[in-house]
């Protein structure tokens, strides 16, 4: 599992003292070769943390060595100085790592920071904390890097899909500001099939596209948000695109559904598919106007099928649609028909986590699904309590 | 106040039965003329209740006679028996007010519905209650009315604004499903100034666009919004356009307060304020972005001065800025500086209900005020429990 389960990364994941209640925080991923291709997707949103800024440019050259995320702080409107500081950090683990045998440059390190906006890190802290984590890093230590970079995750994440001599796996972390344009999330992917950049680029962004950029927990769209895809090479088998392909979406989907499943104070889980649009961007668009609504939300907490908040979002919508031809079925029960009421509405059993909304737009052949989840007090408790 | 402040109209609030707990439902407003004169405007959502559809007919002719309204039921989604409903609401008006000596049409008669989406109104109750409001009307009804047409609203909404011998007046209903393209509400407006339906209807449009339009409760759009405006020219006197529009603009923003500060389940009210905009619509967008943004919401819940959120959110926009430039203020005191750390935020006292967020976007000269509210675990228990 995790970013070590392909063949030629090693990690490390351990507590450099960033967060101040002792838990893990810092975490290094290094690409053992032979190939050190690499691609990354960002956050979409215009104010960008410092590491946003600085991994955009690394990736750029289509290498990457390794990969140093923490916890414990964004690095988020920092200004100068918060630029500083993510490139010092690039510098260090560029440094330890070319002592230790490995030659690497800063420009081949990526950097990812999540926790406060606002606040500039502890260097003195993190600094000390890479040589710490190069020490430890091992083929075993997936697992101690996903945990290294939870916020208010309940639990780490990570998946892992094995093709035929070669495999994808990967680690994420995020449980709120999920939104397009990608979830407030860190997701580290690696494998050891034998791929080059242009390629693991093209396989990365429709992998996204369909996954990470379809989850939708709040509307909220994070500064931070990261996703690489690192290839060593160390099968020696380059798989053709397809097969590849499949393989690192499998592994997206799987860490996405574990973002929804882990939302901050959630307590379900909304599948929203929407079929027969005229065009996937209408479908995708009327799938989040839909996981956006405040008042649906809140009535999917209550277990109430209220499908005319469905209707009340699509219609404010640019998609197209007949609101008289539209249907809305709530864990399989037609509660909305031609744009009124349909099948009784006491039928639907919403008692299970997952909840599936299926809107009918009754306009073309073209679907999407995007997932959500509902809006509850313990979101709000949780949101209004801690300063992130 | 309220609709029976200007001379020329007569109302009347009853309770009908439409509501299972015997509260008020039913409106009655009634132009005795001598002038007739009406505009409106209506809800941008593209699923439109029957009676949207059937009033937006009804001010195209640029006269109304009477407007009724009922809570208890927002017959939105209820098909062609909900349209004919509609329909028959305003034959049975027009026969009983023709009956009583006012000569009127039912194409002369606006309707608007307010409750539940997705059930037909009981019309054994509403059509007997027409007659009953009928021979209560009076030119001291006006309170009467503002209380018939509230659903979770905690009071009625009334406001007035007087001109040298003329005068504006209105009611106006709405406490969730407050966003753009006008909250959730009704609102009728009457004057006794003599002026003609285009003139109405430019004075509106001008009014609700910086008003009610800029109102952003929970970001959710209402099947059903309907704003009226009625002019019996009972004051014989015809005031300049520029005199009039701030007349009618003062009311509709008194109201529009009115409803962000009795929001469901708000604890603050939130005037977001962007200066220095390239354009009015960059100001708009971004002080939008700015009100929907739930994490943002938690926090001002929580008193926390959290800029880091007010910057995530003007990140999603298409405004023009730059992010090392943008300055944030909360209650005055410039927390973000230049894009990141600014002024002390333990300086923010957050302790009252209103908080101001001054977000400068130092491109341009433009500016625009947006309204909204916090997110609190009561606006959660208030819209997960009540079907609406």
């Amino acid at each position: 599992m995790s970013v070590t389960a392909a063949q030629g990364f090693t990690a490390a994941g351990i507590a450099a003292g960033i967060k101040a209640n002792g838990n893990p925080d810092l975490a290094l991923v290094v690409n053992t070769g032979p190939r050190r291709a690499a691609a990354g997707v960002f956050t979409s949103n215009r104010v960008k943390a410092a590491p946003v800024l600085w991994s955009e440019q690394v990736v750029k050259g289509g290498e990457i060595s390794a990969v140093v995320l923490n916890s414990g702080g964004a690095n988020a409107c920092t200004g100068p100085q918060g630029f500083q500081d993510t490139h010092a950090t690039a510098e260090k683990v560029a440094e330890v790592l070319s002592a230790a045998g490995t030659e690497t440059g800063a420009g081949e390190v990526a950097v990812a920071s999540t926790g406060l906006i606002g606040i500039l890190l502890p260097m003195d802290k993190l600094l000390p904390g890479i040589g710490t984590a190069a020490a430890e890093l091992s083929a075993h230590g997936g697992e101690k890097a996903a945990i290294a970079i939870k916020t208010t995750d309940s639990v780490h994440k990570t998946a892992v899909a094995e093709g035929t001599g070669w495999t994808v796996g990967g680690m994420a972390k995020g449980a709120g500001m999920l939104a397009p344009g990608l979830a407030t999330m860190l997701v580290v992917l690696t494998t050891d099939a034998d791929v080059e950049a242009s390629v693991l680029d093209r396989a990365l962004r429709d992998a996204t596209r369909q996954t990470f950029d379809r989850v939708d927990s709040d509307g909220c769209m994070s500064t931070n948000d990261t996703v690489l895809l690192l290839a060593s090479g160390a099968s020696h088998i380059t798989p053709g695109y397809d097969e590849f392909a499949a393989a690192v979406r499998t592994v997206c989907d799987d860490l996405a559904r574990q973002l929804i499943g882990d939302a901050e104070g959630a307590s379900k889980d909304i599948r929203i598919e929407v079929i027969n649009a005229a065009s996937e961007d209408d479908a995708v668009e009327v799938g989040r106007s839909i996981a956006r609504n405040n008042l649906l939300k809140c009535a999917l907490h209550g277990e109430d099928p209220n499908w005319g908040r469905v209707l009340s979002a699509i219609g404010t919508t640019k998609a197209a649609f007949d609101p008289d031809a539209l249907n809305v079925a709530i864990n399989g029960v037609w509660v909305c028909k031609k744009g009124s009421v349909g099948d009784d509405r006491d039928l639907v059993d919403m008692r299970y986590r997952e909840i599936r909304i299926t809107a009918d737009l009754a306009e073309g052949s073209e679907s999407a699904v995007i997932w959500a989840n509902d809006l509850t007090a313990d979101y709000v408790h949780e949101n209004s309590a801690y300063s992130s």
